[in-house]
């Protein structure tokens, strides 16, 4: 299993609706990759070291995948739809990893 | 629900022993901890935005807590004890968040 993070940096008066993420974009994004994509997770940032302190991301997104393969046949027909929608929700540009699901 | 993220930068030449956290630290953090953690993940990291590209940390883990005072009932006692574990498996210094889990 392969999760692909998306993460938001927190910078200075960053937008980021997260109602929408959670309501309307991470919805649309299950039901555009569908199987492909198993399930995913949502991450909004509280602080970061230490309480009152900021966080590194703002808001997070996780996408587990069976393979990096999987994620590809899922994303790529709907990339372009799917990156048109990160303005309704944000101006700030992610930060990407896949990662090795070690323990999951 | 809380997540605390452990995420360890990609730094060039980083020492980072996968099986040590995975097998040993990781095992010992949930033990210490005990019901204050409900369960944790652990990322290694592949790739960055593209295949082919670096990860921006190395690996990662998230403990899975009921609220930030639950995580620091139960790691705090077994504070000392488990960043003196660190120097078994990385030279590098974590970036710590708390995020709220929305989707979990």
């Amino acid at each position: 299993m392969i999760k692909v993070s998306v993460m938001y940096p927190n910078e200075l008066n960053a937008r980021f609706d997260h109602d929408y993420y959670r309501d309307k974009h991470m919805p649309m994004v299950k039901e555009k990759m569908g199987d492909f994509c198993k399930y995913y997770t949502i991450d909004k940032g509280m602080f970061g070291g230490a309480p009152g302190t900021p966080p590194t991301y703002i808001g997070m997104c996780h996408l587990f995948c069976d393979s990096v393969e999987a994620f590809q046949a899922g994303f790529g027909p709907h990339a372009k739809e799917i990156l048109a929608d990160i303005a309704n929700y944000t101006d700030l540009t992610p930060i990407l990893q896949t990662s090795e699901v070690v323990v999951g």
